[in-house]
């Protein structure tokens, strides 16, 4: 396994040539092309993408992108969560695959370029492979893992926690969207317009994987740099806090009489804002949603409800710091009562060594210039990395900004990625 | 005036004794059966009642009230702004009339006293006055203002507003509902089912003007007493104050680069209960709604909108703390900007030593045991404290419950209420 050698790019002096000639195929016109073509399915007014998963809109993006696999001999495939495989079989169609893609839903009010470009850049590198006459040792698969995003479905990573087996296909199947409709039936409605794919089994080895995407933070268009080499994933760990008061008049009720919730929630999350000081700057802690019951202006608050969105790059801090929230709670709740769910609980995960060298030994060859990064989103290749040695190109995006209609890149940054996977590529697949 | 004169019930031997037996006339049976009655219209499946400002239902309580005017021999009419009078001419039917009443429009979830209990009061007593062969000397209106409760059309209290001068006609007439009806049209639409009651002028010469209500309080009932004698109405500034921040990505944005709208807000709250801490506990700060944009669970906030409710009974004290909330605000705010619009502001005022002093006194006639209350709450009475002698007399409800279907009250507090009104009303008339 490449991936796990000496830190290095190419191998002998003719692949040297092979991989920086294939990479150099990359094409950022034709790339930048298809962002457009695939923009067009769930085109909102705005100029973004509503193409949510399962979606007749991703439907149409599957057909697109399996019409431009045919074209490079590539075979389409599917699996029983509905991934999508585009097989590139290469020299032994028995050895185990490396897999590299994204995602093909979006937001309701999404960009054009996340999850899309993963998808993309894969088929640049294939095209860029075969035009510079590379014959892989093992398959490449371009994927489109389904549900990324989460918007139809909750949770999101669907399609790649069941291909990992870290969620059942049972309880995905189970889940229901806003209109009732469960992801069985839409998932029926969807193998029946590929009725022609054959499907693959969950689960199945995979040599490696690698995953494009863009940064969805400021960090890379600051630094003027088109690639990072990303380092691991944030952990995260999500709570709802729910604060019980009494609903009471405001004219008529002393103070010492109240137990309104929203000064309790207010100086529950003065506490935590204290329990979460970090002077390195690394935690990240957001309460980003809070309701208020029954939310008039004169009435003393009977109840509130808040989210905490808490991150950190290193597992240990975050769990001592999620830990602790429920103590800072009770002890500023006063007369309300207080209770703290945790909704979800990611270790932050680091990438192992041997891509991260990799991928930095390719930008390096091509003299593209890099940097390492952390992601402190979610993606799919948190569940890959369970399963094998996995890797992220982020390149960046305008402002930061991502789960918006404005997300924007530019075609070069688009292509510098791409021609970093490719180099990468060639490396798994000697 | 006989508001203006010494603390005392009742005058000469004679009336002493026509009060005292038509306070004894007051049938508390028939008071409660006439809430029943009425609590039918805009009746609600929770036991408690809808019956908006010139809706269909408030009509239908208009109807029943006439019906049991004009079985006394009450005269109705109305005015521009859609007030009910119901009057008893009495020996000088030119003379300044003693208003007594309060409103029959409730809340969208209401209860069956608030409002309600003013007016079947006034009629229980001029009932009781009939039966005790009392004449009056100077008419008694029996008025129910229109919109007091200010849940269909904002702002509330129009009929004694307008009444008594305090807002113009035209500007009431302007406001429309959430579904856009104009008052002027639901006025137009309600006076044509009554086309046959006469208009009189707004702004008409007011004897005396009292006013009998539930408490909305615990504070009786915790005394264990039937009868409050109010001393005033509570000074109250209401302000909307919007703290603006900036949307980024729960992940990917450092502390030290967020403008975070809920942070600020937190910050700011927690000053505001700083800035109004009062350890006599007489100060009412409130926010009772917080809206959060977007109100994401991993988006930091972009902006916070938040009401401020703020009531003293002291209005140097309460102007004093109102000025202040701005600077307060200004000074947790952070990296946001904050901006902060006053919506009104209501000065705390007494209601005359007369009346208080003839209202305590008719309790005491009457062996009913009393305390001085302040109202915490607003009524039409702040308006026509502006134009003549005016008092409140108050109930207990239960557990200080209102603007609730739980809404409760007994018969013999509510008969006890109107004995002492039945009284004063001896004294104002004769």
């Amino acid at each position: 396994l490449a991936a796990t050698g000496r830190a290095r790019g190419p191998g002998t002096d003719h692949e040297d040539l092979v991989s920086v000639t294939a990479a150099a195929r990359v094409d950022a016109r034709r790339l930048w092309l298809r962002h457009e073509a695939m923009a067009r399915h769930g085109a909102t007014a705005a100029g973004g993408v509503n193409r949510q998963a399962l979606s007749v809109q991703e439907a149409q993006a599957w057909q697109l992108l399996i019409g431009w696999g045919r074209e490079l001999g590539l075979m389409p495939a599917t699996d029983a969560v509905g991934n999508l495989f585009l097989r590139w079989p290469g020299r032994d169609p028995l050895a185990a695959p490396v897999l590299t893609g994204s995602h093909l839903d979006s937001q309701p009010t999404g960009g054009r370029f996340d999850g899309v470009y993963g998808v993309l850049a894969g088929l640049e590198a294939v095209q860029a492979l075969q035009e510079a006459a590379h014959v892989p040792a093992r398959p490449i698969d371009i994927v489109a893992w389904m549900n990324e995003e989460g918007a139809r479905f909750a949770p999101r990573m669907m399609g790649s926690s069941v291909f990992s087996g870290a969620r059942g296909l049972q309880e995905v199947l189970a889940v229901t969207d806003a209109d009732g409709v469960a992801v069985a039936e839409a998932l029926a409605d969807h193998a029946a317009a590929f009725a022609d794919l054959p499907c693959w089994p969950l689960q199945r080895p995979v040599h490696a994987y690698l995953e494009a995407h863009i940064e969805q933070g400021p960090l890379l268009e600051r630094e003027g740099l088109s690639v990072g080499i990303v380092t691991g994933i944030q952990g995260k760990r999500t709570f709802s806090v729910t604060v019980a008061g009494q609903e009471a008049h405001a004219g008529t009720t002393p103070s010492s009489q109240r137990q309104d919730a929203l000064l309790a929630a207010v100086r529950i999350i003065s506490g935590l804002v204290a329990w979460c000081h970090d002077p390195q700057d690394l935690v990240r802690f957001t309460v980003g949603r809070l309701d208020v019951l029954p939310n008039a202006p004169s009435v003393v608050p009977a109840s509130v409800r808040f989210s905490i969105d808490l991150r950190h790059p290193d597992s240990q801090r975050l769990c001592h710091l999620g830990d602790g929230i429920l103590a800072v709670c009770e002890a500023q709740a006063g007369p309300c009562r207080v209770t703290v769910t945790e909704l979800s609980n990611a270790q932050s995960l680091e990438f192992p060594a041997s891509i991260r060298q990799l991928l930095s030994a390719c930008a390096n060859d091509l003299q593209i210039s890099h940097m390492d990064i952390l992601s402190a989103a979610g993606h799919d290749a948190r569940y890959l990395h369970e399963v094998c040695p996995t890797g992220m190109i982020f390149v960046p995006c305008k402002g930061g900004v991502s789960h918006n209609e404005a997300e924007s890149a530019t075609a070069s940054d688009l292509a510098a990625g791409a021609r970093v996977l490719t180099q990468a590529l060639v490396a798994l697949t000697r």
